[in-house]
């Protein structure tokens, strides 16, 4: 017998509950807690957790390993919507928007520390596995953040400076909770690593499919506007593609596009483009072979393929696929 | 024969410069290295090699530990002057002045992540001893700010409050520099905690310093503008003090002069009450406690008073008094 999603999704969000974080200086943690409860689907938690019970069937072990992943990534986001100046996260506002920057800045700041502090509560020689491991991980994610920036002023960007940026910003963070989790079970390195790439991986192919669904998703099932990233000029793997492989009339064509201000014919025009170059599908065939190399990572880790089902059912569950 | 203070802090310098930090994305990157060669005292490093040579003569020992204090202070400069719209940092352009403030917020967090990259150099006994007093001095650092942000807009601060404020916004970090070095240099647990404490209370002792040089310091040897703190309103031990012990008319004089112009008038102003009510005696009262209360926390450290001169003459240094 497997446990769904929803088991550890619940016992991730009771850990939360109980985290008891100090009253004060209100200002400092009042907007933490604030931020913690609006929700998500608290995946990276899911996967310490996960990547632990492949290994040990006790996951509770995993606790503070998945809560800090969880919080370095409420961090992240509470200083990225700073950065993009975006005045609504899950649907609520985000911290900068109902308190300020200021407040934003500091209790991310320490969001990130109480992270670290979660950490530490694990003996001394895990914490000299699983120390290096998060740190060289967090930093990617600001470099990741930092490229994304960078590309937004850019218009030469490349195909695999983009799927560096997608790799740094949103894939390695899933790795890293996989292999904590592996670490904290007791996972030998080869397994640990494959079950870090296989994070990697499919955390690659499930930003695709988000860049696809941008563009290709039913409007009635997708949780967004479709079209959002054409309409912003967003240098999605599509976009970039299909700079990449137009010829002469379709770039100026393409160029023309981005100062277009009525947004039916600048989502129908980029489409034409896509569909002249088969963008559709040469993204799917990328996200497809990410997709394939990450059940492969999962094939390789030397365990029962029946304790592996519930990382295959949450692969599924990603990527939208028969169970 | 011991060190001069110069001997620790070109040590520090060197170990500076061999960072080696990677060179993209630069706009994540430069700016650190930027800020990293804007000089400064670096008391905080000086503090973990001499804590560490306190217990044992290698100091290069404490050199990682003495790297994460100084880039966990600079990153906690870098945001605090994003917060407090600092234009000038070390006579030089704060990162979000010379950029702007989402490269301050990303380079910071990038910092302090690479001040834990340092922690996470040493074996994993050692950093399950330094992680968790990193940690707990970061959150109190972070508080700290929080609390001296908030005071701005309070009109009811109580001197334990401002104690309680300048203890976690800088002397907590004082003692966790020595503190790691301590550990590191194999001090047992007692004499390590003595020397924390030494660093807190000196810290504190130097912090009223501050308060009183701010008004009563030769103006042609201070280095900032004597009566800044008057002009600006700020809170300090003083002006808390004053207006705890001012009668009915020495309270409405101060309140009017909050809000005068003309800042010879406001200074000379606020130093007639503060002289009316030895304002200047009190705060040196008790700025003395605190650092008697260091000498004694020293002195109770079981090692030789020769290995302890080092550290008193530090002391005798940032308090100005005879060598």
């Amino acid at each position: 017998m497997t446990n769904s999603i929803e088991t550890y999704q619940k016992f991730i969000g009771k850990a939360i509950e109980a985290l008891n974080l100090p009253s004060t200086p209100a200002n400092l943690y009042e907007p933490i807690r604030y931020f913690l409860n609006l929700g998500g689907k608290k995946m990276r938690p899911v996967l310490t957790l996960m990547g632990c019970e492949l290994f040990n069937p006790d996951y509770s072990n995993a606790k503070d390993a998945a809560l800090a992943v969880e919080l370095f990534h409420n961090f992240s986001l509470i200083h990225d919507d700073i950065m993009d100046e975006a005045p609504l996260r899950r649907g609520h506002e985000t911290v900068h928007q109902k308190w300020n920057s200021n407040v934003g800045i500091l209790s991310g700041d320490a969001l990130l520390i109480v992270a670290y502090q979660k950490i530490a509560t694990y003996k001394s020689e895990l914490i000299g596995e699983l120390l290096p491991l998060f740190n060289q991980t967090a930093l990617q994610v600001c470099e990741g953040q930092q490229y994304d920036m960078d590309f937004e002023s850019r218009d030469n960007v490349s195909i695999t400076e983009y799927i560096e940026m997608i790799k740094f910003k949103t894939a390695v963070l899933l790795g890293c909770s996989l292999q904590m989790g592996a670490i904290i079970g007791g996972a030998n390195k080869t397994d640990a690593k494959e079950l870090y790439n296989f994070g990697v991986n499919l955390g690659l192919a499930f930003q695709l499919q988000d860049d696809i669904l941008d563009v290709y998703a039913d409007k009635n099932k997708f949780g967004k506007q479709v079209g959002g990233d054409i309409i912003s000029n967003k240098k999605t793997f599509l976009l970039l593609k299909a700079f990449e492989d137009a010829n002469t009339n379709q770039l100026k064509t393409l160029n023309n596009l981005f100062s277009e201000t009525d947004n039916t014919t600048k989502v129908n025009g980029v489409k034409t483009i896509y569909s002249e170059l088969n963008i559709k599908e040469k993204a799917e065939h990328k996200m497809n072979e990410f997709y394939t190399i990450a059940l492969n990572n999962l094939d390789a880790i030397q365990i029962s393929d029946s304790k592996k089902k519930p990382l295959l059912n949450l692969a599924y569950f990603l990527m939208g696929r028969e169970n």
